[in-house]
């Protein structure tokens, strides 16, 4: 099945703002097992819509529309969609009533130009909105089916796994299920994982399970696919693919589906009903906002310390200025008693930088010595990264992060990644 | 004359990396006066990719194809280029031995894959890469000149900016020069700025400057397009428009051009010789975050503190615990104080966030009590934001970087913005 997508709007044309829009689309159709194999991006302009419109529907068998189905002027999705399925525009007593109770629950009269939003093509079928006043339509024209979903992203986000991935199934004949298992990591670049990972497929030997990868550094995430006849099929085809995964990636894998690092972390300390100071320099507080703003971090996270220089560092957790002369794992250590003892929590996590000198650019590098003391034990970790400002900012916000998690998990805080220099 | 664009790549056509070359290249355009008006994003498939090619041959005048020019097999812009264009890959000796030198200064030898990358289509204007691999070329295919442009976002960038666009200006006959002058704001809303900047156009009254706006909150980036036969003919027509914008944002711009709010508020905290401590509770350390990695911060930020209970505030800025029972001006102006005193520092920024209960929502607020001490004076600031924790975080940070922007220049800490409910 050929599926194509089309993104309409002078504010994604002229790139006012970035197209998120179709990279979550395609995204989530991949997620199902569904491919895109098209897009086209056309403004508020009667002559391209049309054009675009024509085109998909004579090449694809599905077509996924975003945007253009609002209430002003330049909102031209179901006039075009008309003239192209060659019917009248019709209203829709059914989305009228749907508007005015849902500006009646709010208080308000719907203004007269929304009902414009009620206008379909003749004999188009209706996809619900139950979150916006833009009603979803899919209509044919040419050879495909069109789908139309609005251009808010959290409406379309919606309307499109509830209404038009169903959909899109069961015309491509999907009759099974489709369930998506993600893992998230620090420290093991996707080529790695992509050889450590050969042989999981395999593991479902129908082909049932197919293995992908996002990377967003310092995070990868790695992706398994299954399909089934139900969850419980699903369930029984993931569990060796999934056991594979733990094992390769082992303790490198922080979190999995929704969950985030800072989260767990979060939770961890939660749990041994704990409280953390952090000490920054380099990363100047990434650390820490990281976590503060979460609920629940009022009860964990005591204190946040920031200092660029050794003598504000010794001041700021109560050590002698001048007790520092550089940065070792030694030197972390020292600072993360301290600080432990100057704030009175249970836990503190010390990141010190040690920037190169000179100019930014690609091969500038930094390196980074963190430590973890909880009163009994201290654990610490020295590590160089290379590649600009940036990026060795990144990277010791996510270590510093990710060695909290581990110690908090009785797990090595160090191990070697991918992504330092030795 | 009508310009399309096609972005090539799998990673693209699947959502795995979000399309920012496309919306970086549409807005460069529109800052030269160029307008797109299609685009098509397809995969690394050969008969997409050429079906692509011939469609934008036929409607357009000018096409930019991004990626597809690396050394690998599923690299195919050039072959695919050349059946378009009805001609042979040839070898281009120029390109060869810039490559080989290229590598030859990184003392590498070159792989014999890169060999790919100077095979062009016959006849092709070769389009210059100084900082990469990937040869960019012009043809042409249908009725369109084609340029093809590599997709490492800081090679197509500079490519775009020293040969495309100049390709494409001479061919749209645009014989005048054209220069971008952007204000950025914080406190006005899109539409409010518009209203205030109606007549900004008209003061420059052959049309020769363009008014635009770009959104993201918190900040308002303000965009003046000026078309000139040279840059003394531009200045002169720019002049009058500046002023007025200058006028009618007046306190509220914050910087202009390549300047941030966070760099302004660096550069003037160290024209006074002054050094800064930084308070903060529910952002947690992600005002620090914005000033701290600048270069040249080490000597300016003298300390971070993050608190997210008014005990734990109280004690990181040496103030009796249960000194603070609630979070009002006063206290926020007890904190900067005590906060500038503890760490000996010339200026101290407290923002104590007072958030509503209740789960995260749209309506969800929260009260941001702001004070800035230098020892001599101190200004306070209270505002209320609604629209949920991580709007409300974003509001308070750039709250209190632009209060302390504001009272570093001398100008009022207090003024009305348009993102706070009264």
């Amino acid at each position: 099945m050929r599926i194509e997508v089309i993104c309409t709007g002078d504010e994604v044309l002229t790139g006012k703002i970035v197209n998120t829009n179709f990279s979550w689309i395609t995204q989530k159709l991949e997620d199902f097992g569904l491919s895109v194999e098209w897009e086209t991006t056309v403004g508020d302009d009667r002559e391209n819509l049309l054009a675009a419109f024509s085109l998909a529907g004579a090449r694809a068998d599905a077509v996924i529309v975003n945007g253009g189905l609002g209430p002003t002027v330049d909102d031209l999705s179901q006039e075009i969609a008309a003239k192209a399925a060659g019917v009248e525009l019709e209203l829709s007593q059914e989305w009228l009533d749907r508007m005015e109770s849902y500006f009646a629950r709010r208080s308000r009269v719907m203004p007269p130009n929304n009902k414009k939003q009620a206008m379909l093509p003749a004999g188009a079928e209706v996809l619900d909105n139950p979150i916006g006043t833009a009603c979803g339509f899919a209509v044919t024209i040419g050879k495909a089916r069109f789908f139309f979903t609005p251009g808010v992203p959290r409406e379309l986000r919606r309307m499109l796994e509830e209404q038009v991935i169903p959909r899109l199934q069961a015309k491509a004949g999907v009759q099974t299920a489709v369930y998506l298992k993600r893992f998230h990591s620090y420290g093991i670049g996707e080529s790695h994982a992509d050889t450590l990972l050969a042989g999981v497929t395999a593991l479902a030997p129908d082909g049932s399970v197919k293995l992908g990868f996002r990377a967003h550094y310092p995070q990868l995430e790695t992706k398994l696919t299954v399909r089934g006849a139900d969850m419980d099929d699903i369930r029984r085809k993931l569990a060796p693919c999934e056991a594979e995964v733990r094992k390769q990636l082992g303790n490198f894998i922080l979190a999995e589906d929704d969950r985030t690092l800072e989260g767990v972390v979060l939770d961890e300390l939660s749990k041994q009903s704990a409280t953390l100071t952090l000490v920054e320099t380099f990363t100047s507080g990434q650390i820490a906002a990281r976590l503060g703003p979460l609920p629940g971090a009022e009860n964990v996270l005591a204190r946040g310390l920031v200092a660029r220089q050794l003598g504000e560092l010794c001041a700021a957790v109560g050590l002698h200025r001048g007790t520092i002369g550089e940065i070792t794992r030694e030197t972390a250590e020292a600072v993360a008693r301290a600080a432990r003892k100057h704030t009175g929590s249970t836990h503190a996590l010390a990141v010190l930088v040690d920037l190169d000198e000179g100019a930014d650019r690609i091969e500038f590098a930094g390196t980074i010595c963190l430590a973890i003391s909880d009163g009994v034990d201290a654990e610490s970790r020295r590590s160089r990264i290379v590649g600009g400002r940036e990026w060795v900012r990144l990277g010791a916000v996510e270590m510093g992060l990710d060695c909290m998690r581990r110690y908090l998990q009785g797990l090595p805080v160090n191990e070697r990644i991918d992504f330092e220099k030795v």
